[in-house]
């Protein structure tokens, strides 16, 4: 990442070039949100509605639910899209006398849009604001081709992801 | 397991032998639930306040949160401890059509009670509600020796966990 906002990095947007880092927005549904996350995984197009109810589910959780969205800003506005995005939502344990964890998720970059380092600056800002709302730690779970990407954000190898898929 | 309750994952308790797999109650402060999870990790003492506070917060997130107990049920009321638990936290995605993925976190068997099976049927009855609750996927993070043991639950390895601890 070139800079860092000296703001809050959980209020604040960032942009940094002609690349806006910032909070999903609703409006997100039209600059190609769901297309971008489908580069991830199955993803399938929700409507309007359904887009806006899953919105709203996890704007509820608040500061424990953060997607963030890198967009094009420098496109004129009807042209503007999204180009990156990743997740952090926060658990809260029992452990660590009431401690919280963050977990890094759906972090994806558009194929055309790789090799700028938009996801790491995406990354970097979901790990700033784990530090900032109390997190302990932040993890994530990733293949093994990726470990040296995220290394560039500080993460270390800690153990296995197993998963059931039903 | 030796045997798996007709009813609901969700809902009902499952005694199986003198051990019973229920739901955490307030209560369980008393029967050593955090002495229980400090073999896991640090995990200061809380008093009765602060104990419950963090359980009301975890209620609050309803069937998103669910932590499963293993108690002690053949020993006299004064004296029945936890023996074992293990949670899951629902993860909501706009992946797969505003999908859920199921979290295991925090699985610990007390020293003296393990090589009994309790870990295990705590963790199948969490697929299980994961499952229940309409999650596609359910995964965990584990040591690379535990590999063998999720296993037995039907986990396979998917990836590599990656963190940083602040």
């Amino acid at each position: 990442m070139a800079s860092r906002s000296p703001e809050s990095a959980a209020s604040v947007a960032e942009t940094d070039g002609s690349v806006q880092i910032r909070h999903l927005e609703v409006s997100d549904r039209e600059k190609g949100f769901l297309p971008l996350l489908s580069q991830l995984s199955a993803c399938p197009e929700l409507t309007a509605s359904e887009f806006a109810a899953c919105f709203a589910d996890l704007a509820a959780l608040g500061d424990d639910h953060v997607i963030l969205v890198a967009e094009d800003s420098a496109a004129s506005a009807p042209e503007r899209r999204i180009l990156a995005t990743g997740c952090l939502f926060v658990e809260r344990k029992f452990l660590r006398g009431g401690g919280k964890v963050g977990h890094v998720e759906d972090v994806v970059v558009d194929a055309a849009a790789r090799g700028r380092g938009l996801g790491l600056r995406v990354v970097r800002r979901l790990v700033e604001i784990a530090k900032e709302v109390g997190c302990y730690k932040v993890i994530l779970d990733c293949t093994p081709e990726l470990r040296a990407y995220y290394a560039k954000c500080g993460f270390v190898e800690k153990g296995v992801q197993m998963a059931i898929y039903f």
